[in-house]
């Protein structure tokens, strides 16, 4: 069952509706273009994790898209208001999405449609060990920096790219993706940060894709990367190439509701893991609030 | 004042539903993840201009996104009800839009959430004069060959970065834009088909970008090339680059409801155009139903 809070400018606590019925509109604009911007968290025992950092990219995301979309504390009453509403300790997914509203002009101006959705975690999405395909994301790795109207380090509802290359990963056998830069760069997962672990000398190295290749800011990854710190890990960041993935001790792609996920093979060649590795990662993951 | 029409099995004719209020849900993922295709075409007295073209290239997107989309018939017959109830000879405009329906997996399998919208034409969209920037499009031209994930030569709704480029353009005093690969060929404009003229010894030429360098397919271009053919002009497909373009003797943006634009100036550069050129093609584009 999805629960549903809009964010209402006469309801500062959000309005409650029903998801299962229609509550959109056919001629909002972020329907039609896909233009929108979106963060999902994961809830544990009532309370959202690295909610000040999903709020900060979405900000960053809005900015992106110049899109006007209500201030943080609206965001955190509404998501409260959905969190009380959904009355579960288990895992929730919680969505904020905000669309650009009626369709008038690119310029846009007017206020956002924005809301939060609660959901549960989907069965069977945890504990699998990844078949990946590595396949070509087209841009190589300094479009982000020249291009900002590519809006390539922004999370927008414009996912039909990370969709189709998911369908391809699946017709061919595999669960999922990595995606490169047309020259040769890893940057990241359809829905997910890279991950990879070098042990050398005995000192355990975490390393991610440089953000500046023109991938989505992990909030995972960031808040990994801080507790693997504490714990000792030497931190590193790309560049990557592919071969860096095979020379690793271990390659995970990290998200927010899946959380830490085992990279088993890339394009039908297995990779070193260490479950050991695997293990401590993933306390690392869960320690994070 | 927009008409609404859902294909829906249980109505052959199409099911009328009030655009005013919302009819979608937000659990679609046609809207959380731009999971969808579109086609806009232009009505004149009542009747859809290039209809099969645009259903034709409706099926290939489908097929792009493993989309199930309703029959040709059926979309016809839910255009005639929205053309019927609009019941305008003006000029409208008519939107295919298909979405994958309810978020389960990303392999689809239900059928999409398909509907007709017909609205008046914006006023004050035709007869400017267009100020252009050329922007970068990230992918070089040879992206969309060897990566189909990438969809580019679908329309589909995840039109974030068509919709933050002209926002960009706008943001610099322009109108719109083409883009470029980063190989630095034309590609196109993010919602038309870029055209140029060149008169050598006489003989009029009309030159199109190459649909292989990985732009939509227009179905406005085409069928001007086709009544342009008959009226004694010579076709011509890129590779183009921007230098073509201010040696030509006229630039334009083609598309199904704007028709065709004059490109004044490129980048802040004033670009040759022949209003003799723009009558005669004017009047082709008006020929064309």
């Amino acid at each position: 069952m999805t629960v549903l809070v809009f964010l209402d400018p006469a309801m500062p606590d959000g309005r409650i509706a029903d998801a299962s019925q229609p509550q959109l509109k056919v001629t909002d604009t972020g329907i039609t273009r896909g233009d929108g911007i979106f963060e999902t968290m994961l809830a544990v025992n009532g309370a959202p994790r690295k909610l000040q950092a999903h709020l900060a990219r979405l900000a960053s995301s809005a900015e992106a898209l110049a899109l006007n979309v209500p201030a943080s504390d609206a965001w955190e009453r509404a998501i409260g208001t959905a969190l009380q509403e959904a009355d579960d300790d288990g895992d929730l997914v919680v969505k904020l999405v905000a669309i650009r509203g009626v369709e008038e002009s690119v310029e846009g101006g007017t206020e956002a449609t924005a809301w939060v959705q609660v959901s549960p975690v989907p069965k069977g999405l945890r504990g699998k060990r990844l078949a990946v395909l590595l396949l070509d994301r087209g841009y190589d790795s300094t479009a982000a920096q020249r291009a900002p109207w590519l809006l390539i380090g922004a999370k927008t509802l414009s996912y039909a790219v990370n969709m189709a290359a998911l369908r391809y990963a699946k017709s061919q056998g595999a669960d999922d993706v990595i995606f490169t830069s047309s020259d040769g760069k890893v940057l990241e997962g359809p829905t997910s940060t890279v991950l990879i672990a070098r042990v050398i000398d005995g000192v355990k190295h975490l390393i991610t894709p440089q953000l500046e290749s023109g991938i989505l800011a992990g909030t995972s990854q960031s808040a990994l990367f801080a507790a693997a710190r504490d714990a000792g890990w030497e931190l590193g960041y790309g560049p990557l190439i592919p071969a860096d993935l095979f020379a690793s001790d271990g390659v995970w792609l990290i998200s927010s509701v899946r959380l830490l996920a085992e990279v088993a093979s890339l394009d039908g060649k297995p990779v070193t893991m260490s479950p050991d590795l695997t293990a401590e990662l993933s306390a690392l993951v869960e320690s994070v609030s």
